[in-house]
């Protein structure tokens, strides 16, 4: 029913190249759980600057912002905040009367993690991925004390730089690397194309620790499933998306929803 | 429920000084009845260029346009259709994958009411008001061949120049005035200030042949129900503004609901 939006509803909304429908369906169910007076709308844009000027004219409370506007998007706000001005990457913007405030929760929902699955500092990482979200993972390890191990990546100079902002190594590939965490900031093992695929051998899972896969959709990779069938610990994409799209949601609407509410909501996004 | 929109939903919306809540009311009840993936959402700005380039770069469907944007959007979209383009107003822009074609449904909704209710193009008009929408009202008469009477307005400015426009005569006031068909096109009876106020002496109505009143709300203005109490055919502003929305939902959808169907959007709107 949108018979119950009037004047003084609130829009948020996301630009991305190609919009999903997780962010949309997570936000406006909890919107409705909540009787919160919002509306959630996915967007995709040829014309970054006239869509973020169009946020601030408009008054549009709140945007998450997915590939490729990560990082443009960063020219076009009016202040950044500490989650996202050390990795130049913003995920989110909050509007406050015209004053476009960008974050990145995509690096505060992998600091939860790493604290809610007591991720030991210690742990030798490997890093698979130099895009924008690697950086935001990296960097979020990285504050969190975590020292040793290699950013993965073909791409050399994404790579390298990746690694030097998250002091790390780098190499090409993990034929030669001893990892403890194995993470997977890659779209291997995505819905798509690279679905059946492996984003690690299997023998690198084998001598892992513990396995943290971003991919999200499907919930259970490939690698998630080899994980867990040798018995190690994992954290999955769906962690993450749920994890930073509550941040938003918060910083949308000032309420934090409890974890039974956030399950639901992440169980009728993700299904 | 705000639970059914998805990543193809698409957003109209209104433009205006002050939204109200008529917009919003009626199109969501029609997208919801006709099951329509659409959702409407009224918007303020103080930044009109950006929040017109906004529109074009989100993909935002459709806007309707009110007091005071309706003539400074005329600078701002692609092109303007016939019904916009004499009057230099317009109430309604169409975003065709970025390209913005603007019309005046307020236009067209007159022109409709006219032929609906058979009035005869040799009466003499009283017509109050010099504003956008007098404008509006003023030409869809003129082009449906109605030639004498006034434009009945304080501001001298604009009311020889709509007068002019119009092919109309131009008076400040009505005390020289002989005229059939009254029409206001002011705030006059509208909620609010001027709620309790009659736009035309009783006098004049006495001696009229019929009554139109624009403003919308309440549906029953002072001017209205006199009329009525004296016999007299009326149309209303409901009428108007529930014609020209219908007008809009056809430019936004392609769809044109039933006449039961209109009428229970209406309702619901108005109620």
């Amino acid at each position: 029913m949108t018979r119950s939006i009037n004047r003084d509803t609130q829009l948020c909304m996301s630009l991305s190249g190609r919009p999903g429908n997780f962010g949309t369906r997570f936000q406006n169910f909890l919107y409705e759980a909540l009787d919160l007076n919002y509306v959630y709308k996915a967007f995709t844009t040829r014309d970054l600057p006239a869509a973020i000027g169009g946020i601030r004219a408009l008054g549009i409370r709140g945007c998450a912002v997915s590939m490729p506007f990560k990082e443009a998007c960063i020219a076009l706000v009016d202040s950044i905040d500490d989650s996202a001005q050390a990795i130049a990457s913003i995920n989110t913007i909050v509007n406050n009367d015209g004053h476009l405030h960008a974050y990145n929760t995509d690096y505060i929902a992998v600091r939860s993690l790493i604290e809610l699955h007591n991720l030991n500092a210690d742990m030798r990482l490997a890093l698979r991925g130099s895009g924008g979200m690697a950086k935001a993972v990296a960097c979020a390890f990285r504050d969190a004390g975590f020292k040793h191990g290699y950013i993965v990546a073909r791409n050399e100079m994404t790579g390298r730089k990746l690694a030097e902002t998250s002091g790390l190594g780098w190499v090409a590939d993990m034929s030669n690397v001893q990892a403890d965490l194995l993470i997977n900031v890659t779209p291997i093992g995505m819905e798509g194309t690279e679905k059946d695929q492996l984003a690690f051998e299997r023998e690198a899972v084998e001598r892992a620790k513990a396995v943290f896969d971003v991919v999200a959709l499907p919930p259970e990779t490939p690698l998630i499933k080899l994980a867990r069938s040798l018995g190690k610990p994992v954290i999955t994409g769906a962690e993450v998306i749920v994890l930073q799209a509550v941040e938003q949601f918060v910083l949308y609407t000032g309420v934090r929803p409890n974890e039974a509410l956030i399950a639901r909501a992440a169980s009728h996004a993700l299904g």
